[in-house]
């Protein structure tokens, strides 16, 4: 059982409402698999979980996914980061964050209709709706992508929220300590169809939980970033 | 040379300025090395560049970074998400992002003068200046965190930016296209220490490249996440 939680066990979780809430929250996730001679690679991708599935997905001719969907066994990481935690002592600095782990071994997708549900689902875990409003996938298209199904029976989170927890004889010092709150937000969409009006899925994500309601203009930004 | 770069290498780079903003944009990466039995485990971790060496941290009986600093080989990513890429049609849906991939065999820093240095650059790396601001690290903490250096000489990094890319005959469809920038921000600061004024490093952080100016209202965005 690779899953078993190893160090600060009071920060993890086999509760299934928490793994799946972090997979579906992640836009991308990691994906370890032995490369040539066996040493591990890891590569960014994006998922999506349809119950107790997580689905990858890319070109037939992607080294990640020949391998994965080979039958060795992988390990897919999900982290969402949600603060920065600034203790009064360096040793005491932290993230506050979510993650998931999950081992096991892959398997391709080849029936059309499931390989077409997944295809909808990235496209739904990107943004609620925009499956729907997409042009679908053509046939050539379908037999032009690999899909890869990884079912989640070995997987676990860890989580860690909350304030830094610093040393007893620490705390009277006076150094400002704290946790900075950090999230993805969306700034102003770029349109390449300005004369369409924005469709619902785009109007929905400023309701999204991935985005927490955090709009920022990305013109203005890039000016504060100066 | 496991860096080349397999599929779309117009995406891809070997400029060092590209790769070492990567790693020091993103405040976590993911480590992947052999686990039990040699299959791959992943681990999200905190990172920080010094130079041309990467450098993770924790506690001494972390497994991760006991095998880690075993001298096998191993595996970095570091992951920014900038954008959730429309197309009009499902199949060209894509991110944007930019990554760096890491191979290499990591050393465990030993040198107490290295491993101080290292500590206050993990704390620069979250949030500029407050490695000073904050308690140094004692003779006893230093000895019960373990630091390992990544020489990062087989480092590549993959970046896709712009508009989404659709097919020439899907081009006229009435169907939204476009790209939903996304970034991280920063919301309301959670003081320990109210009656402290906020340091300088966290009242830099809305200035950070990494946060581009976003800056949200966590209490507000929790009621629109409704």
């Amino acid at each position: 059982m690779r899953t078993r939680l190893r160090r600060l066990p009071e920060r993890g979780s086999h509760d299934w409402d928490v793994i799946s809430a972090i997979l579906d929250e992640a836009l991308v996730c990691h994906v370890g698999f032995p490369g040539d001679g066996g040493a591990p690679v890891v590569i960014p991708t994006a998922h999506v979980r349809v119950g107790s599935m997580l689905y990858l997905h890319g070109a037939p001719a992607s080294r990640m996914l020949r391998t994965v969907g080979s039958g060795v066994d992988v390990c897919v990481v999900a982290t969402v980061l949600d603060g920065l935690v600034l203790a009064r002592s360096l040793f005491h600095h932290s993230f506050n964050y979510r993650s998931v782990v999950a081992f096991g071994r892959a398997v391709e997708v080849v029936d059309l209709e499931e390989k077409r549900r997944a295809l909808m689902g990235f496209a739904e875990h990107v943004l609620r709706g925009r499956s729907a409003e997409a042009r679908q996938p053509s046939a050539g298209e379908l037999k032009a992508t690999r899909v890869l199904a990884l079912r989640l029976d070995e997987a676990s989170a860890k989580v860690r929220t909350g304030p830094p927890l610093d040393d007893a004889e620490d705390v009277a010092l006076p150094i400002w300590a704290g946790v900075v709150p950090v999230g993805l937000g969306i700034g102003t969409v770029v349109a390449e169809t300005p004369s369409l009006p924005l469709p619902a899925s785009v109007r929905g994500a400023e309701c999204d939980v991935r985005f927490g309601g955090r709009v920022f203009d990305a013109a203005s930004s890039v000016e504060n970033a100066g």
